[in-house]
């Protein structure tokens, strides 16, 4: 059934970003070839892969080309079409993450619904079509909250918070009529995420929990250990394993938590993917989320996450990778840049990790 | 002068095996593209690289085309031909190590007097292209001891022991006329190597002294640290630097040694690249072999090369990568494979690091 894909087999990643990239990397180093499929020319992963094929995510000729040479195909992003999964699976792939998975996760409100019914903490929150909906919501929920687009949110984009009743129409027609979400806001003590890895066999392994620091809405800075219990870090496992095991999921899946006062964990989203604050991993755990994740998508069996030292990992975004040659001299930083070729304000260009030891 | 190269330049490098592959790791992760130069269809490297030219080493107008387009050119091998070396220097390529450097270490000879030259100490040895010399040359040297090919051997090829006097006649013509050398037989009580980096600007950094097992002349195991006194790793690092200052050398070099029962150190030989028995670096130093070089050519600050742990680095020669399934089921095996299509008999095909923590 599951049989482990020999290395020599070339693994298909739907995306061509720093993600892809760091999993081209791992996937090679265990003896696969790696094949992209991305709409952008020159991306990043492309240039560390056997073969590219670029073409939109709608193309299903080209889908269909790129399953036919591969033994598994993944994802590097949540927002992969959902024409695409189908059309890849039509054509007689293996996909990792399951579509489902990748839809739950595409949409802030069945995301969260999906939390609730397994168990898990989300924020208070309602659907927002009409400004009726948007009244009731805050009504419900209070004030300060956040409304979100349900789909095609990241880093901190297609969201407003909202403080006052005051101005909710406005707020609303800057979305311009696309399906929201309004969400509690929390008063956190902190931000963790959980990284957690499964494969068909069901077997399951969870890296120590992060705490992440947001800037502009954007990942800035990943510390491990987070300054918790034990018991946080075990609910936190705890859920992870639980939600996976619903989904029946196979892969690397990251669920970011807001940390409450009282130790509750909120489940805020989660990636159905390596994370950026799992970037540590590559130093700093004896299998990296990148090896991880390929050797769930593989059916090989699971490395140990174990972690090896306390670890920081540090953003480098847009021109924060002129530094480069700062940090090229810096004997504490561990140096990753992504080849992109135009540093962009907000784009991610590179990490850097510190281990503490 | 010798300015740091930016990230978003490409390295090329001459060579497409496992040393080239994991070098290519090593470059872009830090954000380097790779162009691979090399005369082998599908190789393990081409598979990781931006850019791949498969030609002849001897084709001039291939090398000044990729030349052009690297900021700098290395390599993963030394028998690199001289007049490759020649052209993309011709053609305006910064190349690194220096052809002198080259080839020195291709000539086995010429390696021995370079040693003696500057502090180190060979076995003892002495040219051999006639019968007469051979003679001269056992009665000068002893029995037993190893008679050589003065260039183009590695992993054991290219050599025979000479146990007696009797056969001498026979053992020459074996060569087929080749250029020899004729080196005295040192029973030594281990093997060990050290792995060094020196940039252009001079800074120097070394590894630890790694202890190796040869099989069949091909490297099998290697330890670190080494067992040997502290004054042994550091006699091994003071010739390290005399050299590397004597051939101006700009990358990563190791030296092979007969550790002998009294301490002494005899050098048996230089490769001018990353080695084998380096490959631990990779998860157990903070600056891997491959990023060291990378950063040394690229004309980039060394990184620390400070150990983490102990370790050890088993090779997968030839059917030993059949055991792929039991080593990614085995926690304690960082595994790596080279993507090689066919698994001959005595070709490296992949390797395992175990972390001694």
């Amino acid at each position: 059934m599951n049989a482990a894909i020999a290395p020599g087999a070339a693994i298909g990643i739907l995306g061509g970003g720093q993600l892809g990239r760091m999993l081209a990397h791992a996937a090679s180093r265990l003896g696969f070839d790696v094949h992209i499929y991305t709409d952008e020319p020159d991306s990043p992963a492309a240039r560390v892969a056997a073969r590219t094929i670029v073409a939109d995510y709608h193309d299903h000729a080209a889908l269909a080309a790129f399953a036919g040479d591969a033994a598994v195909v993944t994802t590097e992003f949540e927002n992969v079409p959902a024409d695409a999964a189908a059309a890849l699976i039509a054509a007689g792939a293996i996909v990792h993450p399951n579509p489902r998975a990748l839809a739950i996760a595409q949409d802030r409100l069945e995301e969260k619904r999906y939390f609730a019914a397994n168990g898990l903490t989300p924020a208070p929150f309602a659907p927002v079509e009409t400004i009726a909906d948007l009244r009731a919501a805050v009504h419900a929920i209070g004030l300060p909250a956040i409304l979100k687009t349900r789909r095609l949110g990241y880093d901190g984009r297609g969201q407003a918070r909202l403080e006052s009743d005051l101005g909710l129409d406005q707020a609303l027609e800057a979305f311009a009529g696309a399906p929201l979400i309004l969400e509690g806001f929390c008063r956190f003590e902190r931000e963790v995420s959980i990284i957690a890895a499964r494969n068909a066999a069901g077997e399951f392994a969870a890296y120590d929990l992060c705490e992440n620091e947001h800037r502009g809405g954007v990942l800035a800075r990943t510390i491990v250990p987070a300054k918790c219990d034990a018991a946080v870090q075990a609910k936190a496992v705890a859920e992870a394993r639980r939600l996976m095991q619903a989904l029946d999921y196979v892969g690397v899946l990251t669920i970011e938590f807001f940390l409450m006062p009282d130790g509750a964990l909120i489940a805020n989203e989660m990636a159905p993917r390596v994370h950026n604050s799992g970037h540590w991993t590559i130093e700093a755990a004896l299998t990296s989320q990148f090896e991880q994740h390929i050797r769930a998508i593989a059916g090989w069996p699971l490395g140990p996450a174990a972690r090896l030292c306390d670890a920081e990992m540090e953003n480098l975004i847009g021109e924060d990778a002129e530094r480069w040659a700062a940090l090229a001299a810096d004997p504490t930083a561990r140096v990753h840049l992504y080849g992109k070729r135009e540093a962009r304000p907000g784009r991610k260009m590179g990490h850097v990790t510190r281990l503490k030891r």
